[in-house]
């Protein structure tokens, strides 16, 4: 499946949060990550994120799709990440 | 159609392009914006967005889908905003 993962997190969770995502997902710009990934390794990352993650303070929204075929991405302005820009 | 938008802008343009972006969408959290547009007022959007934006420093993501209901939404800590949750 494809998604999208956006996080909202406490400046020192940060680094924390962004290097377990980039595991699994290829980072977009600032706190958006996307990627295919399967069933496992997003419930795999899930938990990794619930372990580093402060819930009554953090926020990290998963949007998940059955494929990217059906949906259309637009960019305004600079693409600062994305699958073939991998940093 | 439904859309998430997301932007990653300098700091000194963030009030105007949330404020902006908030007539039409409603925020979910932290750069992150949801809800259901029709194509015109999209185009709208982007035109108001591309006024406010540096297209060589600012970048704003648009995924568009064709409807709400094909897509799995979930949040792992807080719930910060939202369609239910309005600021």
């Amino acid at each position: 499946m494809f998604v999208i993962l956006v996080y909202d997190v406490e400046q020192k969770r940060v680094n924390k949060v962004l290097k377990t995502c980039r595991k699994y997902l290829y980072w977009v710009q600032n706190s958006v990550l996307e990627g295919e990934i399967t069933e496992s390794k997003l419930t795999k990352l899930k938990m990794e994120l619930e372990k580093i993650i402060k819930k009554d303070k953090d926020s990290v929204i998963i949007y998940r799709f059955p494929t990217k075929k059906y949906q259309v991405i637009e960019t305004i302005g600079i693409k600062k990440g994305g699958e073939d820009n991998i940093i």
